[in-house]
C-alpha cells in the first residue's frame, strides 16, 4: 500500500471570508486534481485528522468534502485503508501506479530519513545535524561580482563535452597540482556533484553482485546507492586514525572489487588517515587489484596544519579514483564536482555520463572556471576557515564541558563533524528523539547502520553559530541524562 | 581488448626549435602520465602513424620515443596488440581496468555514433546533421542581461529541494496551464535535460525484461537507455501523420508497461500527431493501463499556427507523463527541463533524483525561472520562430528541386528536422558516407536502427543558413547520383 499524500502536496488554498463554504472549497480543489489526473486512482488522501490540522479547519469539514467526492464516486473510503481516488471515473484504470510506485519506493528509500528530515527542517531545534552551512557562509555577494562582470559571449552554448567545460577542467587540473596529483584535464570529468560521481561509478565500473569495502560507518549516500545497485558491502572499522587498514587487509576477499573511503575529515566520524597509511592503503590496493574510491569534500576545510595529500598523490598503478566537490566549500546549490581518474577510466566515465543526462550546466562549470581561475575561491576558503575554526572550538568546549566523562570524540581536524558515543543504555534513535525533545537535532548513528555497544551521534558544527553550539550541547546533555533516569528507573523495575 | 588511447588524450606540447629531441620530449610527456598512474597499465597508446601525425612528426620520432619508453620497462610493443603500458614499474598489477572499461563500454556505446560525431565536428562539412542551432541562434545577449541585473540574495544555495527550484516549478505550472496542462508545482519535477528524465523513469517505473512501444525510427538516446537497463523494446511504425495508431493498439502484448513517443515534431520523421490521434492514443493507454511518456522538445517551436495540446492535456487517468526542456527553444547547455508527471509518481521521481545526483544546479533554474517569469522567454521564441521559418523554407525548396522524383518526405509542422527516403540502391550508411565525401553532414537512418527497402536520412534545418541549407541538399543530390551511377555499374557486370 503507498503511503498516504502529504497534505501540502495537495496546496489547498481556501478563502475563510468567502461565500463558499470551505468543505465545498476543499472538494473543488481536489476535484479538478482528481479529473486531471493529476491526482490518479489509487492516490491516498491525506487522513482527515492530518488535512485538518494542516489546512487550519475542524476534521468535520475534512469528512465533508470527502463525503462529497464519495457521492460523486471520485473517492472511496474505506476503513484500514482510508481515503483512496477511485477509478470510477476514468476512461480506464490507467497504469497500476500502486505496484510501480511500491517498487521503486523500496528499492530507494529509507524510511528513517524522513524523521531526520523533519529535524533538519525543524526551525526550534538547534542544527547540529546539518550536513551544509547555512545562508551565512554562503559565498552569495563573491558569486554576484562574477555574475554582474561576466559575459556569456565566449562560452559555449551547445551540447555539453562528455568531459565538461574545459576551462574549469584546467583550473582543477592547476589546483590539483599544487595537492599532489599529476593529472590533465582529459583525466577529470565534471560531475553535477559527486553523488552523480559515485552514481556514475556504481554504475559503470561495478556490477551487481559485486562487494566494496567501506568504512563503518561511513557516507549515507553511497550505502544507498549500493543497496539500489544490488552490490555488497564489506564493512571495515574506523579508529581515531581513520580506517582501520589491518582490518581492511584481512578483509579482501577475492569477490571484493573497490573500496570506498573519505580519509580526510571523514563522514561521520571526522577522523583523517595520515599519509603512512595513505602509502601503505593505496600499494595494498595496487598488489590486490582494488580500484579506490576517495571522496574528498573536505580537504579545503582541513585547519590544522596543510592538509594530507590525496590518496591519488601516492598512485603510481592506476587504481584511485578521487572525487571533489564545490558543495561543502561553497554551496551544494552549484552542483559542481569532479573525477580524477586515469585517463581511459575518465573517458568511459564522461561517455556513460551522456546517456545518464548529457552533461553538466554549463552557468555552474562556466562561474566556478571563473572562481578558481580569479583566486576569488581561494580568498573564500581562507574566511570561510576562520568561522569554522570557531564553530568547532565551540562544539570542542562544550562536549568537554558538558559530556565529559559521559561520552567519547576525537577532535576532527577540519570539515564539519564531531562523532561522539554516548556513555547511555539507550538506542541512537531513542537519543536522536529525545534530543530533539529537548530542542537540538542531531544524527544518530542508526542512519549509517552502525549500532554497536553504545550509541552514537554525528554533531555537526557547519551551521550553528558557537553560543548555538554551545547551548545544543547542553540540551543533548540533558537529553542524555533524561535517558539515564528513565533507564535507572527501568533496571529498578 | 580495449580501444587505443586518442592521441589528442595524451595532450603532448612540443616545442619544436629547442634543445630537446622531439622523441625525448614525447617519451618524458608520457613517462610522467604512466608513473602518475594516469595510464595505468594494460592503456594502449595510440598507433605510431596515428600519434604522429596527430602532433605532425614523422613516424620514426614516435617509434623512438616508444623504444625508449619500452627500454625502460615502462611499456611493451607487441605485434597486433601495439604499444601498451606494462605493470612492469607499478608495486602491484592495479585494477583489471582492461576487463572492466571493457564490459562498460559494451554496455553503453554504439560504435557508428563515433563517425557521426566526427561528420557533426567537422568544419568543412555543410550541417545538415545537428540536433541543436548554432551560436548565431543562442540567446546569450538575453541570458546576459538577466545575470547582469541579478542578485542571489534570496536564492537558496544549499542542497536543493527534491522537486527542484520552487520558483522555476511555479512558472512552469502557470505555462503548462496555458497549453491544457493543469499541473501544479508539486507534479513537476526539474531535471537535467530531458535525457535524465528519461533516466529515471527507465530506472525508477520500469523494470529490465520489461517491454517499452516507441516509434520507429525514433530518438536514439532513449533507445540507449533502454539496451543498458534491458529493457525491450516493441517498434511502431510512424506514418504522415505521427504514430500508427491501428498499429500501436495491435503491438500491445501483456508485457508491453509504457509507451514512449514524441507527438510534436517528431524526431527524426518530424511527423505530428493531430488532436483526435492524441485523443484515442490516450483513451487506448488507459484501458490497456499503459505509461506514456510524452517528449515534447518541440511544442513551442511549432510554425504552422497553434501547436497541437500535450497528451497530458486528455489525460484523465493519470496515464501520461510529460516531459519538456529549454535545450532546443534556448540552449542545450543551460541543462533545463522538466517532467510533468501525476503528483505520486513526480514525488518518487524527485526522491529517486537524489540518489542520482542530489538534485539540480541552480545558476540554471533560477535564470530560467527568472526568464519564464519576465516574459522574456517568449519573446526569444517569438523571435527565434523567424530564422527557423525561413530555413524550413529554404530547405524544402531545396528538397523539392534537387531530389524531387527521386525521395519523399513530409515537410515538419516545426521544430528542426525532414526525414527523407532517397530513391537509391544503398544503405543510408553508404549514403551518408557519400554525403560527407561531398561536403556535407546528414544522419543516416540507420543509427535510428531504421534500415526498410530504401535509405533514409534525417536533415536539420536548424543549424546552417538558408544559403548554405540549398548548398547542402544539391549537395546530397550529388551524391545520391553518385551512389546511382555506381550501383547501375554494378548492375550491367
Amino acid at each position: 500500500m503507498p503511503p498516504a499524500l502529504a497534505p501540502d502536496a495537495l496546496r489547498l488554498s481556501l478563502r475563510r471570508h468567502g461565500r463558499v463554504p470551505l468543505y465545498h472549497q476543499i472538494a473543488t480543489g481536489l476535484r479538478e486534481r482528481i479529473e486531471s489526473g493529476d491526482l490518479p486512482a489509487g492516490t491516498r488522501l491525506p487522513a482527515e485528522r492530518e488535512l485538518a490540522r494542516a489546512v487550519g479547519v475542524n476534521r468535520s469539514t475534512v469528512v465533508a468534502a470527502y463525503d462529497e467526492l464519495e457521492a460523486e464516486g471520485l473517492v472511496d473510503c474505506r476503513p484500514g485503508r482510508g481515503t483512496v481516488v477511485s477509478a470510477g471515473r476514468a476512461p480506464g484504470p490507467g497504469p497500476d501506479w500502486a505496484r510501480r510506485l511500491g517498487s521503486a519506493a523500496d528499492r530507494w528509500e529509507l524510511p528513517l530519513l524522513a524523521e531526520i528530515q523533519d529535524a533538519l527542517a525543524a526551525p526550534h531545534l538547534i542544527p547540529l545535524a546539518h550536513g551544509e552551512p547555512g545562508p551565512d557562509l554562503w559565498p552569495r555577494d563573491a558569486l554576484d561580482r562574477l555574475l554582474r562582470g561576466a559575459s556569456l559571449a565566449r562560452v559555449p552554448m551547445g551540447y555539453p563535452e562528455p568531459h565538461g567545460y574545459p576551462e574549469l577542467r584546467e583550473a582543477l587540473a592547476r589546483r590539483l597540482r599544487g595537492r599532489g596529483i599529476t593529472a590533465g584535464p582529459e583525466s577529470i570529468v565534471l560531475v553535477n556533484g559527486s553523488q552523480q560521481g559515485f552514481h556514475l561509478i556504481t554504475q559503470t565500473l561495478l556490477s551487481p553482485g559485486d562487494a566494496v569495502a567501506v568504512e563503518r560507518p561511513s557516507y549515507l549516500g553511497t550505502l544507498r546507492l549500493f543497496d539500489g545497485s544490488g552490490i555488497r558491502t564489506v564493512p571495515v572499522p574506523v579508529g581515531p586514525e581513520g580506517i582501520d587498514l589491518d582490518h581492511l587487509a584481512a578483509s579482501l576477499q577475492p569477490g571484493v572489487r573497490a573500496l570506498f573511503t573519505i580519509p580526510t575529515c571523514h563522514s561521520p566520524t571526522g577522523t583523517t588517515l595520515p599519509e603512512p597509511g595513505r602509502q601503505r592503503l593505496v600499494s595494498l590496493a595496487a598488489r590486490r587489484r582494488l580500484l579506490v574510491v576517495e571522496d574528498d569534500p573536505f580537504t579545503d576545510l582541513v585547519l590544522d596544519g596543510p592538509a594530507p595529500r590525496s590518496l591519488k598523490a601516492f598512485d603510481t598503478a592506476g587504481s584511485v579514483l578521487t572525487l571533489g566537490t564545490l558543495s561543502k566549500t561553497a554551496a551544494p546549490a552549484l552542483r559542481v564536482g569532479w573525477i580524477v581518474a586515469p585517463a581511459p577510466v575518465a573517458d568511459v566515465l564522461a561517455r556513460t555520463r551522456l546517456q545518464f543526462d548529457l552533461g553538466g550546466g554549463i552557468l555552474s562549470e562556466w562561474v566556478a572556471a571563473r572562481w578558481l581561475a580569479s583566486g576569488g575561491y581561494d580568498e573564500h576558503l581562507a574566511w570561510l576557515r576562520q568561522p569554522l575554526a570557531r564553530r568547532r572550538a565551540a562544539m570542542l568546549e562544550a562536549l568537554g564541558r558538558w559530556l565529559g566523562g559521559m561520552a567519547t570524540w576525537v577532535g576532527p581536524a577540519g570539515g564539519y563533524h564531531v562523532w561522539c558515543r554516548l556513555e547511555v543504555r539507550a538506542s541512537s534513535l531513542a537519543v536522536f528523539r529525545a534530543a530533539v525533545r529537548q530542542g537540538v537535532a542531531v544524527v544518530p548513528g542508526a542512519v549509517y547502520r552502525f549500532e554497536p555497544g553504545a550509541p552514537h551521534v554525528r554533531l555537526s558544527f557547519c551551521r550553528a553559530a558557537p553560543g548555538e553550539i554551545a547551548e545544543g550541547v547542553r540540551r543533548l546533555r540533558r537529553a542524555v541524562d533524561r535517558l539515564a533516569s528513565r533507564s535507572a528507573v527501568a533496571a529498578r523495575r
